[in-house]
């Protein structure tokens, strides 16, 4: 029998016994984290899936797993055998997850689901769609004799980051955070949502906030840790009050030194687990959590007289707003992060024709080459190193056993970032290694006026992402293409490099939380692309800092300026195609990175640098 | 006494008798138009303010008018002696509306109104605001007595408009709107508000639909009407169902050819009110309306049991997407407009120097222009011509008592439409009729690159205006210049010049019914501006329709040709302030325009005509 057939027998033995209709098996962490650490993985573990999204459902007949388009080949092909069905999510014929699951669910059955793993607002929405049905939700975790030898939670010591890293003491962001809980304002986030609504009332009040998101708790308390790969964030729940702040972290994770610390800020620490039974008697009424990132467990184990302020609470707006500190450190991380960049574009140009030089071995020295900046942590994502082709697809990995070997032909999109003390970065190129069709060039161009065009925008207060992503993606649709994804998305300051709730789309989805007010000192990325199935992908990525220019009778006008520090190839661009005003703009951009990044280059990497960063 | 104060005097007298602690007048009618006739002139009659838009409350103590921005001047003027406080909108110190109401309604006090006039949703929104206080909602309507010589309500006849303009057959369009009721998808719209969600379904049903907008009903019974000046509609009311449709109409209004063609078409006329009273006994359960456009003694009337799905209706999308018949007919019509149009561009250019023009004589031939076009009814719209600073103003509107008179210097802006049996229009042109300022020029082109770009726009399926409106904005951004208004709007088909649910705009605003998914065939207004207060006005508007263009893996594609057919003023275009691209954008609009217009010219015209339409 296949491996993971077998293990579904063993989830169905338990859900006899257990009296569950269905299991469900979500991708996710108890904060609802992006990335996942390995001991969360149990989707992987039950279904031979490797991909980083997907939900599993089992019944006594059926199993099935959901994911989206970026991973059907792949899914199809680590199924086989399993008996898995596999659910195309988005495409015809799929029903939708929530539906499907409803369709499993009949009255008076039960579903299965560790609690901690599926967010309160996802049940929510499930029990709407059983249409009164009386369906149980049993919160129960499958035994760990099923998965014997799975991977402890990693909780690696947690740390201080300096005030001259986060630009603000601890002391001033609860000092901060306690004033906005006196007076929230629902209007002023398009992603609000409310439990409880008081009409004729302009704002609301919060006796507690209780935060489970790993970055926010890191930005409030000043801490970073390494618990997620790429993700500098420590396992750690956070309840505040007028009066206390509770951080419950892991004791493993704790230095004597940082208890100390935390201690002198009035900051209480407990034990991570410690929420879920000091949730159960909280004495405050009225409490802000965003149930789409709350779990379940932990709701739940809320008093039931206690009075819930669905929102996103003000942490997420604060931290997206970088501080003086923090943009100064920023910028510096990006000029560390743009050597790395040219002395790579450098390399490459120098030894396609000479070396052999796979994805692999390209992403490798790259990695190389950050890691000699100092204050560099770690990778703020794996590395995407993609040669024509496979540049299309936009979440290709390259590993060493399996990676194209480049030719002195077409184009290699680098998409890469670091963690730095001073900040988080990321950026893509991409690198012409010898001839290009004129297409290739065509569409090289197109996705750099974009580009160009974005950051160049100048625009009031008051604008979101939706009203400017049009600058971005028009030239790609005055030629009939598009690509299928956002422009753009907040960065963390070390921390997660996607990071609401800024970005630019140009769709309006009640779903995404990346649509809000663009606010000075924010920064988002700004990465039009074009992609084309079994030729070649391009993209060009810079990151934005939202500023302050002019207030006048109009109103406060906003402009962005560029973090990002390394040369966009000329070698495709076809100057024909750009507007003076559109080549001027990009040679002030060269010029800038020439004079910045000149003190790091050896006379070789001057001399080509200086004919990289030419006028056009 | 003040006129205007005794009036007031009388008022109080009968709310004393009738118990009433706040009289609310505002300015509406019972089928929320926008421009409302004579006989719905309370608020003027009472407080003398004649301004467009503006809402009066009377208690024992206090009379307070509310109106906009666009009125202050105005109002002070005319309020000047009666006692009333002038309540400014939107300025600061100044509170909401709704909230001012309640502020005035303590507990077991009683709000009166005429509530044919109100909608339904502005008094549920004061519900709300009254934080759970007892207050009565009187459905009163003030004594004839105490308004001797209103005017009567016009119920001018109605006609049919043949199916060769409207493009499709009541029929056809009944048959059309049923089947829309079967399955209604609230999700399809952005404004669909809910009264009764059934979750877990997609679409719903409507056994009955209550139309009360009158270019609604307009459209789907292919009726037109001469009841409120510039508006070609007639007063009335309907319900459908699927074996009903009932069409409420007043006697007056209705030849024996017409009340044949509706009754082979199916359709049953009852008398204008007598819907009030039909209502009441309407024995389908559920019925579809627009709580925001029907009023409170409309809505007020329904049997207790039934269920309002309360949605915009199917027909305004329907109405707003013109059929191939509209397009081509209106095609047409823009043709005579620009005939008018660019005949008075020439008469203006010629004569300002040697005859003595105002603005309000320019307006006037302007009028004469137009008349002569076949199947010309009247102007959509007041025409406004502004001269300089007066066009700063954006609802200026000259008087023959009071107009400035052009010299051969500055700007004249000339916004102005006409109703034609082949469509409405609305067109602006700015003129230079001298000479200009650099600083204007710059302001002039910035103006028409903007409108150029939006032009132009190709862009997928799903975008609404608030995806594109940074185009026409734009160049006017980065000058730090902004015009307080959308960029354009829905214009309806010989109805009003003013239609939802399309139109550009930059602010995601719930209150507007503008801003949703563009589809093919929507005819939607391009309208830049700068408004220097004191100095000048400058407008350029055009007219677009959306069409589709190809179709293709990322979706289908959609772009805008123009409809508008007159000669943009070359005078104050810097032509090196405008990109190739642009400038051969408009060298071939105005190819296109001499070359349509060419035919209707005397030959002085003609040769004027092709210097008009030169290439820059």
């Amino acid at each position: 029998m296949n491996l993971y057939a077998s293990r579904i027998q063993m989830v169905r033995a338990f859900m006899k016994e257990a009296g569950l209709t269905v299991y469900f098996v979500p991708t996710a962490d108890p904060h609802g984290s992006e990335y996942i650490c390995d001991h969360f993985k149990l989707r992987e573990y039950l279904s031979g899936f490797t991909g980083s999204a997907g939900s599993l459902f089992i019944t006594a007949t059926e199993v099935g797993l959901y994911t989206d388009g970026r991973y059907f080949i792949q899914a199809e092909a680590e199924l086989l055998g399993s008996g898995i069905t596999l659910y195309r999510q988005d495409t015809k014929g799929c029903p939708p997850l929530l539906e499907k699951l409803a369709s499993l669910l009949p009255e008076n059955s039960t579903l299965g689901f560790d609690g901690r793993l599926v967010s309160f607002a996802f049940l929510e929405a499930l029990q709407k769609e059983l249409c009164g049905r009386t369906v149980t939700f049993q919160d129960k975790e499958l035994p760990s004799s099923l998965w014997p030898d799975r991977p402890a939670i990693s909780f690696q010591p947690a740390y201080r980051l300096a005030d001259c890293y986060s630009g603000k003491s601890v002391t001033a962001k609860l000092s901060e955070i306690r004033s906005a809980l006196s007076s929230l304002s629902p209007a002023s986030t398009i992603t609000a949502r409310h439990r409880s609504i008081c009409t004729g009332k302009e704002t609301q009040e919060a006796e507690a906030y209780l935060i489970t998101a790993l970055d926010e708790i890191a930005w409030l308390f000043n801490i970073r840790g390494n618990d997620i790969a790429c993700n500098p964030v420590a396992f750690a729940y956070a309840l505040l009050t007028q009066n206390d702040a509770f951080l419950y972290l892991a004791k493993e994770a704790l230095s004597p030194e940082l208890l100390e610390v935390l201690a002198s800020e009035q900051v209480t620490v407990r034990s991570y687990d410690a929420i879920y039974t000091d949730i159960k008697t909280l004495s405050t009424k009225t409490i802000l959590l965003d149930s789409k990132r709350v779990n379940y467990s932990l709701l739940s184990s809320l008093p039931k007289e206690s009075k819930v302020l669905d929102y996103v609470g003000p942490i997420q707006t604060a931290k997206a707003i970088k501080n003086e500190t923090e943009l100064k450190n920023l910028a510096k991380a990006h000029i560390k992060d743009g050597v790395a960049m040219t002395k790579f574009m450098y390399w490459l140009k120098k030894n396609i024709s000479s070396m052999e030089i796979t994805e692999y071995s390209a992403a490798e020295y790259l990695y190389s080459l950050r890691e000699k900046g100092d204050g560099y942590l770690e990778p703020s994502f794996e590395t995407i190193c993609a040669y024509n082709a496979n540049a299309a697809m936009m979440h290709y990995t390259a590993t060493k056993e399996s990676c194209a070997t480049l030719s002195p032909q077409g184009f290699l999109l680098v998409d890469s970032g670091g963690q730095y003390f001073e900040g988080t970065t990321d950026v893509t190129r991409t690198y012409v290694l010898g001839d290009v069709p004129m297409l290739w060039k065509k569409h090289y161009t197109a996705v750099l006026r974009g580009m160009l065009a974005l950051t160049n925008a100048k625009f009031l207060s008051g604008c979101r992402g939706v009203n400017l992503d049009i600058l971005a993606r028009g030239p790609l649709w005055q030629m009939g293409l598009d690509y299928r994804c956002g422009t753009g998305h907040g960065v963390g300051y070390l921390l997660n490099v996607h990071e609401a709730p800024n970005g630019f789309r140009w769709r309006i989805s009640a779903d995404r939380n990346d649509s809000c007010v663009l606010n000075k000192g924010m920064v988002t990325t700004n990465e039009p692309g074009v992609y084309i199935e079994n030729s070649h992908g391009i993209r060009i990525e810079n990151e934005l800092v939202c500023n302050e220019g002019e207030r006048n009778e109009y109103g406060q006008f906003l402009y962005f300026t560029t973090l990002t520090m390394t040369p966009i190839d000329l070698d495709a661009v076809l100057a024909e195609d750009l507007t003076k005003a559109e080549r001027e703009q990009l040679n002030a951009y060269h010029k800038t990175v020439y004079e910045t990044l000149l003190p790091y280059m050896t006379k070789e990497e001057a001399t080509w640098l200086l004919q990289a960063t030419r006028e056009i």
